[in-house]
């Protein structure tokens, strides 16, 4: 059962500054939230219909209705089981291996992919500018189908950030080097920007290299690659 | 002004029953007008607000007001102009070069991302079996960005198309050959599969060559790639 006051504070959930005042973020649907039950995150709490198997047997489970699931869910066919996690505090950053940094990335779709492609190519470290989209966004936790256990996602000023670095620091624009003639350093940062402007003029100052995914063929008209599919090029050529 | 009629029909066409009855699709926003203006595509009849240039000068300009625009437009800022165009017969599909073939992609976002995918990477046929998601879908159209105009797309019985196909056969699976260490043939046809299900049994019983795009790393936890994101790996693959 869940009162009127519970249903207002789950929403209140849905917004950044409110997951931000009370370090919690909501997941639904099994996949979601068993990867993240398995994983570091803390539970705050969980709700869950009849029919839920509990395969972790969590005690504190609150049994609700389909109706009451329906109320607090985002999904069409709410899936049996929501959970409140707590945000974790961001860890210090090791500058080792491969970082992939993100400026101004606004589509919670297009993150949530961004962190499942670092999941899948082991990029263990996602630093987004303070202006990309909130991690901790239902539709986020939602698209990235659990990888958001594995892959550390940290918020900061990436133009302090990248100031200090002393990995290589590669950035992705239309008109750089083609990836498929370089050898990329596997100690390294590489910069994505807005899906509609790219990266800004201040970070694009502090890239060593700049790289490009040409195109292929004559027509040339296609705008460019939407910067998932742009992440997953790059990414699959710095780890093949 | 547009009458209670008008809007309608024009309603009416979000509904794939009534596109392929009336052999019309919906495209919205300056960009994706435009691109189909440019194009081969055939206009059927263009609403625009009072706003817009009209570069093409197109004749036949329905103006209507903005709140008009709001109640046809999928948008949640509507862009201006509004276009409804003929759905072109299929034609003769040539067995040369890269062709892609979708058997049974269900989401409008991957397969307007699979369409723009194959303009960047200069794939002029796309073959989808007939339960693949409409490419006129008024989604498909506006994700596609316009590169609807310059690759082709096709629904027919894919099994028909694979057994008289004299080209290699390559598919993608989870457990086959490494695409890293394949050299691809440049005259092929490549297979890709449904969100949850993948290839079908039948469908796979033809493919000549399994093709699998390698985790990296030790924790193979990741369930697997989403079917745009591995699209646009194969395809810079093959064309690397």
């Amino acid at each position: 059962m869940l009162s009127k006051n519970q249903i207002k504070f789950i929403r209140s959930l849905k917004k950044k500054k409110f997951r931000q005042t009370n370090k919690l973020f909501l997941a639904e649907g099994i996949k979601v939230v068993e990867e993240l039950l398995a994983s570091d995150f803390e539970l705050h709490s969980l709700y869950a219909t009849s029919s839920y198997k509990n395969p972790h047997k969590i005690k504190d489970l609150t049994i609700i209705e389909e109706k009451e699931l329906a109320m607090i869910s985002d999904f069409t066919n709410p899936n049996q089981v929501f959970g409140i996690f707590k945000i974790p505090s961001q860890k210090d950053l090791p500058r080792e291996g491969l970082t992939i940094v993100l400026d101004g990335v606004n589509d919670p779709g297009n993150l949530g992919t961004i962190i499942r492609l670092c999941d899948w190519f082991g990029v263990k470290e996602l630093v987004c500018s303070e202006n990309t989209v909130d991690c901790y966004n239902q539709k986020v936790v939602q698209a990235s189908m659990g990888s958001l256990t594995r892959v550390s996602v940290n918020y900061l000023n990436i133009l302090d950030y990248l100031k200090s670095e002393p990995r290589t620091i590669y950035g992705t624009l239309l008109n750089g080097e083609n990836i498929y003639m370089v050898a990329p350093e596997q100690n390294a940062v590489l910069i994505f920007g807005n899906e509609a402007n790219g990266i800004s003029e201040e970070v694009k100052s502090l890239i060593q290299h700049k790289l490009t995914i040409p195109q292929f063929g004559e027509s040339k008209k296609t705008e460019s690659l939407n910067v998932a599919t742009a992440t997953a090029i790059f990414l699959s050529e710095f780890r093949r």
